[in-house]
């Protein structure tokens, strides 16, 4: 024990220590994923289709496969520098509270305006757009940190951005929506009746409150109607998961630092995001026989993509105008219940993740969101941080995996992604502290109606 | 130039480099504050006559003129890192979008749940009353990061913690409100019905939506109605400022450590804590001789207490129930324009910062809310976070200070406090945003009016 170095609560790499390269685990995947399918051929997508919709360079990170590291350019090593890094927090009074042998800590994304790592890909996306020379881009928001994100890169790089937020979204949570404006975004809630998408949609669905698969139609169109403008998307994509490997390879530095091993490791799982940067370096470690570690995938019981969804080619939005992507899914119909708080709602998890998960390197579990905004509420009292809905689903599993620990003694290291703030969700929070927050799960029938609708692809 | 040291976009202290003591000005000072005076017998205030108000070690720091350190406990160190080091930034993006030869830092406060500089003292006085045995505080919240920031610091120690809030701030910010009862406390728009002196001022001015002054008087009241209850205050305070000093203390410690040493030193002022606090270690070596600051005090032109203020004994509270204290003020009765946002609307300033300025030590500036929204909203966008409009008075005059600079070509070093971040103001940018915002500067009648209400004391 002497020898062990003092864990400080927080541990900060130094600007020099900082990962200068994203990792991509298709790479050292003996399985890769399933590729992406043009929509009408059936064929895998190739870099021509994709023009339109993406940037060069993305699309060239988003069908790589082989490439291990892609070196990070200064100019986005310098934003990071602005946010990053972020800390590694050792949660000393969360397992003192709980009274666990188990060692917690989190890796903290919350840390920047966006309130997420979600700035981790917006700087990145924003920045190839910029260096092709494009004048904007385009995208959805649902909670809306990918929309902050997103209009603060944008500012940042002097380029438009014009957002769809989903309508629930976007009449919740009216100063998210001015963040966007005040870094200079347009903002507009989806559906909408700025795109052919979105008037087919309210025309089906008069009443509708909108969803992330809807909202993604709506900005793919929006871009292919404006000259020098590409889509760019927050979650889901490979090239996002690449761009978010910085949470986990800075993660891994700081650990190793410090001469610390996780057992487990723990991400709350929307479009696989946070989830596939955190544990990036990690899986590397597992896919090349070095080092075993369990991780734990965490979704809503309202949205469960992993744990009830199919393995299957599906579209990866609402209007079916994008690539079919093989994946876990609910179906690109499936919208999670109004009763449902935050993000963590699309309807299927990006392709590297469902065949990690396919191929048994991944656990995934499913939580109530009362039992989330408890474990938020627990986590906010003792470690001062106000978490997001979403990154309250790892909390959550975190503590039921150090309380397991607490009964059988176990001194195991638990590692979870904190992945932001909930300052913009009190709307949720205010419903809980009343006790008017209900959990939802939906039935059989609910989940095979959505999948009812997949496409057929053999 | 070879031999300076690369400066990082942010300096963190290690742990092991964070201050272990608090830094008391007045020790240092030739001519001291005027004491506190009893409101009924006009003479100094004494421990006894404190107690029934205040905890007891709290009035010690309060009146303690000759201490220059004291020691920070352990447990109140230990709740420190889990939100501090604060970062010191140096504001590269800033100083490149301005196009200044000057150097511009500032240190970063907002990285915490409660979203300002406010959790500093919040912790230390929870941490006192729990070790005089008290079962809970009653304290009043303005713009909402004291009342955030108390509600944290009481619920990690598990005290009770009943807050006031100002009507008008209660009803536009109704999230702050729910963070707070997050965190467990009790929130009661004031002036309200559950105390005497909030019934007398309904009474008087039936429509109000509130002041701090009113505020105070209610929680000061609410306090001694209850056992085992005593009154905090986030702010005006020689104890608060004493807390504060942590802030300028690890900003010295991160330029010393990189051989930086500000010309100019600008802090926003509303009771004047952070000011205090961020100005403490330089206005020590000022006082001492050893080096020359200059100081500027950055308040907004609609509440002008220090650069119209009148240096004299006055109320602290509007329901007159505290001691007198000698200061430039407005007079207790003065409440800003309806049409100011955020904070910095308190009619005094406190009392070490009132001899200082009196002496000549620092200067004072006021600025108007348009100017101050439009250099927030231009820090934003280049450095990222998006500031308090509190923060952002310092930020405006830090912006001029730069581009006087740029005129003259001198590479003058500037530090600024960035105390919060404005993620619950976003009602205020809204308006700013949609161009809805006003200035209002009072007229000498009304300063007149609220001078005309000053105690008499010779």
């Amino acid at each position: 024990m002497s020898e062990e170095k003092v864990i400080p609560y927080k541990i900060y790499l130094e600007e020099s220590e900082m990962p200068r390269q994203w990792y991509n685990m298709r790479a050292d995947m003996k399985n890769k994923p399933a590729p992406l399918l043009n929509k009408d051929t059936l064929k895998p997508i190739t870099f021509e289709e994709l023009q339109p919709v993406f940037c060069d360079e993305l699309i060239k990170q988003e069908l790589d496969e082989t490439t291990p590291y892609f070196d990070i350019p200064q100019e986005i090593l310098d934003f990071y520098k602005m946010y990053r890094p972020a800390p590694l927090v050792r949660a000393y009074c969360l397992e003192k509270a709980l009274d666990t042998p188990a060692k917690i800590y989190y890796k903290f994304e919350g840390n920047n305006t966006s309130g997420s790592h979600k700035l981790n890909s917006a700087i990145a996306q924003a920045y190839y757009a910029k260096e092709q020379g494009l004048k904007g881009v385009t995208t959805e928001t649902g909670a809306g940190q990918w929309g902050t994100a997103l209009s603060m890169a944008s500012s940042y790089l002097g380029l438009d951005c014009n957002v769809y937020m989903v309508k629930c979204s976007y009449e919740q949570k009216p100063f998210r929506r001015e963040v966007m404006r005040t870094y200079g975004a347009s903002v507009t809630p989806s559906p909408s009746t700025t795109t052919e998408v979105g008037k087919r949609i309210l025309e089906a669905h008069p009443g509708t409150t909108g969803s992330l698969g809807c909202a993604i139609s709506e900005a793919i169109e929006a871009a292919g109607n404006k000259e020098g403008y590409r889509y760019v998307l927050g979650s889901v994509l490979n090239q996002v998961m690449l761009h978010q490997s910085i949470i986990g390879l800075e993660a891994k530095a700081a650990m190793d630092k410090y001469g610390i091993d996780p057992d487990i490791i723990i991400g709350c799982a929307g479009g696989g995001s946070n989830l596939g940067g955190l544990i990036a370096p990690f899986m590397r470690e597992k896919l090349l026989g070095n080092k075993d570690y369990r991780f734990i995938a965490v979704e809503p019981a309202s949205c469960p993509t992993l744990t009830r969804g199919k393995y299957a080619y599906d579209y990866c939005d609402t209007g079916m105008v994008c690539p079919l992507s093989k994946m876990y899914t609910l179906g690109s119909g499936f919208i999670p219940s109004s009763s449902h708080a935050g993000g963590l709602r699309y309807h299927g998890m990006n392709s590297t993740l469902s065949q990690l998960y396919a191929d048994g390197y991944m656990e995934a579990m499913s939580v109530e969101q009362t039992s989330v905004f408890e474990a938020a509420q627990r986590f906010a009292r003792v470690e001062g941080i106000l978490p997001a809905p979403e990154s309250s689903h790892a909390i959550k599993v975190a503590i039921d995996e150090a309380l397991k620990c607490k009964e059988t003694g176990e001194e195991k290291t638990i590692l979870f992604g904190l992945t932001g703030t909930g300052y913009f969700d009190m709307y949720a929070y205010q419903r809980y502290n009343d006790g008017e927050m209900g959990d939802y799960v939906p039935s059989d029938e609910e989940i095979n109606a959505g999948l009812a609708g997949l496409p057929k692809v053999d």
